[in-house]
């Protein structure tokens, strides 16, 4: 296998570059995600015949979008048909596209798939805490504006006093000092002269400045050790994390949207239905045997290549002639046990009452986490909102319950937030437990640092003429950046083998 | 007058909720802008006769969007005409909606004006400093991301080593040290243990992570003397201000669309064109002298009431019948002098190569203040961008220029930052300097707090039969809402004098 060449790090902004031709050659595709559906996309251009076999009956893989008719199954049997509106969705998968996966924006961009903005943050939500004895917001709902405010002021004033006082030792200059202290003074909003923070107009107003003789009413802040023990707090950041950050996109109409995208130009390459049931392989090339999902029929597909998306929790219960070693890499790895709630309401309140629009209410309620605001229809009369979005053994738990359970589980913890109107103007429901999902088994994978190092490389590498393709295949594992530059990297080394082998072939002519 | 009743503190929400009927009353409004339309509209509702007179040829007043074949001539007689690509507009007047202007939000509401996303920050556009002696990012363009973590970091760290070492004699519990350090640590994403900043994911790696064996390469923070030097950090806040904070809209299309909404409602009612000379009243009603700026001819206008939303720096100079006290006040209030340019390019390369969606770029350069990307139209291929944002003697100074020269001046100021691109891709620009525009003469009202105390309670009083309105008479100066606030306030005060002269007028019958 000395004709598979060492990859430069795979550019993150455009598909590789490639010259040459596919000689003939047949790579077979597992999974009609976007790994697959991009290394298709690619390869062909290269005059590669790139067939796809999908077991879903629609391609995208994970990236889906829950909309009217939209039907999903359980491995449990357990089977729900999205009843919202027309024009409503829900984006039950990926759900963000942050502005540096640029290797996703390239797609949108390459198949007009339009964007929109996808709030990721707002203030103006709620921080709420769970009744909890001796909590001074116990039950409480609060503004993050307020919370942000007030620990920045607070914190500020500290340390501002501290160097005006010079009861720091460090190393600053007199000129050094002076900038911290405009700085904090800035930051915080204090008061100049006595360096303390008595509230700000971010924070909110009791009453907002209005028209005519309407100045405005300040608010007060909340004391500096209640504050301190809302737990909201450890989730603010000097700068969001790198996934987190502004600016935030989402596609107009649904993620879905770029699934489509990708479809519009490899459709046609897609055998839709078609469970994969055993790979093979010899040195010169690949048998897949599939099994119609329709017709219970199996047949054999065969190429030069395989390049195999099916995520690992999938694979590894599939028959294959992958090495010992590399089936043992694979079982290193665990999938991620991940829910999501969508709730259809009738109006939304959250921005006719509580004048929220997009961003997070941060709850630390189990088994419900954030809150979510839809980024679409704004000032729309309905919408729906992600009721809860769950991980590791709160989402077991959460799906272990029957749909209706789940719908309720969700309305009961948002009522605590939003009163009765949660209730009142709930429609329906559509929920989704990503390690229940068939050809899914988890929402992403989980790399240990132990299997990180040891399980990951191996994986990253060909197995005969089988390569792996996909977000586990990353270190931005869960996100559709990860898929596609997975792909990228991977079908170059199948452009090049078969360059490299195609070139020997002729020498030998 | 004693029949102009006591007006409780309007609601911010939604007009005022009124009884009666208008009893045959005439209210002639002056100025098609916000405040005058809304006036309109809610005072026809109750049976009012509301005639607006306006000077322009659109309904609007500062709320204009430049688009294609849009014509501004100044006092000084230069005159622009819009070239932008169809397709492509520049909101040169009011650009922002903030979530919690309500009163706007009703209007977009009513009127059926879809909104978007405005991006108002952006961590991963630049900062900039001109070129200075000593000064460590002298002509450097900096990420605001990398200055925000470091600042956030070093100050974290600072303030947490000094908990840690109980250094501040302050009131804390141990219990508070320990949540001040957790928050503090996770603010600042401080190593645990040594309590020390050293960079975090969110200033930006050097390399992405990516796909396959490329983990990411972390970026090294800039030195904490340095930060401190760069002016750029002193607009950072703990949280964004009042008018400042997400969620931010903008109207799809433009700002203009919300003038275009309160058009479709009571375009029939304004008589465009139509320059007001005089002001007159009486004991029994007005008389308004207009001049048709197509034929010269004047005509009179009369009626019960006037509501006058001409700004004050153009009213001051029409001859009325106003009060001495009252023309006294309204001559104490001064309007703000500053300007903007909308650059079209052909290539939104601050998209494509710096991977900046939305948001400012901030500078210290004179003149231009901040850049900003436009938050419409993501990845097409042109864009009209915001090349400078000036007030005050700046403004003065650029409006001087030539239309050709301001846009000279702010394509050398914005290649500085973006380098030839600027230059190369460059296609069309348009200008406003809002003091050189007639029939404003100023981009808002700028009360001293001298004058807020003095001038502006009179000014909220009827004179005779004649009431202002406009966002000079709010605390939301150069708010839209300020504007339709202020009109719902005193359009409450000419109903309630209407309905309690005409109780009186049946009382004597």
């Amino acid at each position: 296998m000395d004709a598979w060449g060492m990859i430069a790090a795979s550019a993150a902004e455009a598909p590789p570059d490639l010259e040459g031709s596919a000689d003939g050659r047949r790579v077979i595709i597992l999974g009609a995600g976007l790994a697959g559906m991009t290394a298709a996309y690619e390869l062909a251009k290269l005059g590669y015949e790139t067939p796809i076999i999908e077991a879903r009956d629609f391609a995208g893989g994970r990236c889906q979008t829950a909309r009217r008719g939209f039907v999903q199954t359980e491995v449990t049997g357990r089977t729900q048909r999205a009843l919202f509106d027309e024009g409503q969705h829900f984006n039950h998968g990926p759900w963000r596209i942050p502005y540096h996966h640029r290797s996703t924006l390239h797609y949108t961009r390459e198949f007009d798939v339009p964007l929109e903005i996808m709030v990721n943050d707002n203030p103006n939500a709620w921080a709420y805490r769970e009744e909890e004895d001796g909590n001074p917001f116990s039950g409480e709902r609060v503004r993050i504006r307020e919370l942000r405010a007030d620990i920045g002021g607070y914190t500020a004033e500290l340390l501002a006093k501290a160097v005006d006082q010079s009861r720091l030792d460090d190393e600053l200059t007199e000129e050094d000092r002076e900038r911290l202290i405009d700085y904090l003074v800035s930051f915080g909003q204090l008061d100049r002269s006595a360096l303390e923070y008595r509230g700000t107009g971010g924070r909110g107003y009791e009453e907002d400045p209005g028209a005519g003789l309407n100045p405005g009413v300040p608010s007060d802040p909340h004391a500096f050790r209640d504050v301190l023990s809302h737990g909201a707090i450890n989730s603010f950041r000097a700068i969001d994390s790198h996934t987190q950050k502004n600016t935030m996109f989402q596609p107009v109409g649904g993620m879905d949207q770029l699934a489509r995208g990708f479809e519009r130009a490899v459709g046609h390459m897609i055998d839709y239905g078609q469970e994969v049931v055993e790979i093979r392989q010899n040195d010169d090339g690949v048998r897949i045997v599939v099994e119609d999902r329709g017709t219970g029929e199996t047949r054999e597909v065969e190429g030069d290549y395989c390049l195999c998306t099916i995520p690992l929790s999938v694979l590894n219960q599939i028959p294959s002639d992958l090495s010992p070693e590399f089936s043992q890499a694979m079982n290193q790895v665990t999938y991620a046990s991940t829910g999501k709630i969508g709730l259809q309401f009738g109006r939304r309140f959250w921005e006719l009452d509580d004048h929220i629009y997009g961003g997070h209410t941060i709850t630390n309620l189990q088994g419900i986490g954030n809150i979510t605001y839809p980024s679409y229809g704004w000032q729309e009369q309905k919408g729906v909102l992600q009721g809860y979005y769950n991980f590791g053994s709160d989402a077991i738990e959460v799906s272990a319950m029957t749909s209706a359970e789940r719908t309720r589980f969700a309305l009961e913890a948002g009522s605590k937030i939003h009163g009765e109107a949660y209730e009142r103007e709930f429609e329906t429901a559509f929920s989704v437990a990503w390690h229940l999902i068939p050809y899914s088994l988890g929402g992403w994978a989980s790399w240990s640092s132990d299997a990180r190092q040891n399980a990951y490389p191996i994986l990253n590498e060909p197995d005969g003429r089988i390569l792996l393709a996909g977000e586990h295949l990353s270190y931005m594992t869960g996100w559709m950046s990860g898929a596609i530059e997975s792909a990228w990297i991977q079908m170059e080394k199948i452009h090049q083998h078969a360059q490299a082998t195609a070139t020997r072939v002729q020498e030998a002519a």
